[in-house]
């Protein structure tokens, strides 16, 4: 509490001015944004808690600050909306110095210089027990065209970016005592070490899709989507729900990341496609589209860099049916918690 | 965390659905809100915290959460601008019920209906340690009109909305032991304890001036405005910071609660401005107007039933001087802090 003005005061200072949109930022009862004609804003917030969601031994401050932000900046893009503006709300145990509390922010503001977003506003308190964060943030789409989670309808193909499983797994690692490693670093030793890194770097420095999910948004192309942090299972059944309908997953279409075919079964004794069910904080894409979209979609991916699979497809019936190896099995919401 | 979803379902379920400007509320990655043509959007947090902002053997659960809203609100209020969505975040110790949830926000919805606010996103989470509370508003007002701390000129005239110190002196016998006692109840014996009641009833359930700030902002009556959140003196030099200049208070024309009159002497050993220069958490507003606008707030003013006093002038010369007996004493921002 007694920083609380310096730090508001470096927040401010390193808080970009000249944004269109923005009229007013950090420094006043409200920050105040403009909407531009034809647009609808988004608006949602992600809190990252010690204890809960971050542990001070696993990461450096940069890299708390960079993932609270990194968190609901994917929900924007679950949106299918360009991220704009974010407030953070902070409160700041007396453990927490001057230097972690500027170092955290500095992780936060290079995320968010990189991804095109303002630091327009937020909260500073002093707190009883360890450092509470509250990543605020506001997007915009084109009026009326935000993708929810309840337009998939039977027929259409379920697609999702990147490969799965690899934080589940890291945060897996870390609970054993494998630390993140510098890029390069000599600790790291051969290929498994390598990808047991690959795994703790996805669990803690996700990469949300903006630039895709954006041009999702942009294109029309998704019909429904949801950010994976809950996990494959979870949020499969989270956007069934609110579309009223159900889905076939093939399984040896789902994309397993490498770290997982390798290591899962080994290190832990959890089949790969259970990890990848199972493992949150992936900040991966969860869509669906029309069959006709599918070329457009694949080329639209591949332009951006990012992989895309898809991996099923909706049907009218509820819940979520797994095709392995010509069975049927029936998938249940398995929850993850965000538990340390 | 195991109460999650049901809270957000009970959250959901609550909340409004059928808003202007709303497109989409609770239940999905992002709320999406439609800015109205002309308008901008107004964004701001507040931080509730067990043990820093409130303590649960004070206050209940219900008030704990009408607060918590009351006080983000006053900051729309503060920028001329109407209220009109929040969000809010909320992380649990395991000593936190259910009910206790469910009846901090039947507080916090029942403030929000009054003030013609939808309850449209937010984040839950546990805690390892009380209570978290962020909640967020959005506002909106005239595009380029929100009234900001930074327009006030010399020669304009200092007001001040209600009466002032009530909540500074509540605070104190809430430390001393006094409780929060239901109107009419036997433990109120005579008027001194009916009006350690009132002081106790300011500091805890506050009221933003929402119709006032808002009508200010409408008729453009007021040139810097900000709420009283950290105390007249340390509120006051915040404005005078944003506008370059400074200000002469009249000691004698400041609004002192009769509570602070009659009492913080004779309880505390504090003199009454003294009280009222240090009392945070007022919710008051304090605002700078063209002198030839004086008849117009003061009509409006009455119209609305708010208690407004004008308290001194804006001079160009720094600091903050106030005149009392014909001597002048300078005032420095004393600084409230959220400790309890």
């Amino acid at each position: 509490m007694t920083h609380e003005l310096e730090i508001i005061a470096a927040i401010r200072k390193r808080a970009h001015k000249n944004v269109g949109g923005l009229r007013l930022g950090i420094g006043d009862d409200a920050a105040v944004v403009q909407p531009g004609g034809g647009r609808d804003f988004l608006v949602c917030c992600d809190l990252s808690i010690e204890g809960v969601h971050f542990r001070r031994d696993w990461m450096s401050p940069k890299l708390i600050g960079r993932k609270a932000l990194a968190v609901t900046l994917s929900d924007i893009a679950a949106m299918g909306g360009t991220a704009r503006f974010a407030l953070i709300s902070i409160a700041m145990a007396s453990n927490c110095s001057a230097q972690m509390i500027d170092e955290m922010f500095t992780g936060l503001v290079e995320l968010a210089n990189k991804s095109g977003v303002a630091i327009i506003g937020g909260d500073t308190s002093s707190s009883p027990q360890g450092l509470f964060i509250d990543a605020i943030a506001i997007g915009e789409c084109e009026a009326g065209k935000a993708i929810t989670r309840g337009g998939a309808r039977p027929g259409e193909l379920i697609f999702v970016s990147g490969s799965l499983g690899a934080s589940g797994l890291g945060l897996k690692f870390l609970e054993r005592g494998h630390q993140l490693q510098e890029v390069g670093s000599p600790a790291i030793e051969n290929a498994e070490d390598a990808l047991i890194q690959s795994a703790i770097r996805k669990h803690l420095i996700p990469e949300p899709r903006l630039r895709f999910g954006q041009a999702l948004g942009d294109h029309h192309l998704a019909t429904a989507m949801i950010d994976l942090s809950d996990g494959l299972s979870t949020d499969l059944h989270h956007l069934l729900e609110e579309s009223h309908c159900g889905a076939v997953i093939q399984a040896e279409s789902v994309p397993v990341a490498d770290v997982v075919s390798a290591l899962s079964l080994k290190a832990f004794q959890i089949e790969p496609l259970a990890m990848v069910l199972q493992s949150g904080e992936e900040y991966e894409l969860l869509f669906t589209a029309h069959r006709d979209n599918q070329e457009k979609i694949v080329a639209l991916a591949a332009e951006l860099g990012t992989p895309v699979t898809a991996i099923g497809e909706i049907i009218r019936e509820d819940g979520v049916k797994l095709l392995r190896d010509s069975k049927v099995e029936i998938i249940q919401p398995s929850g993850y918690e965000h538990k340390i």
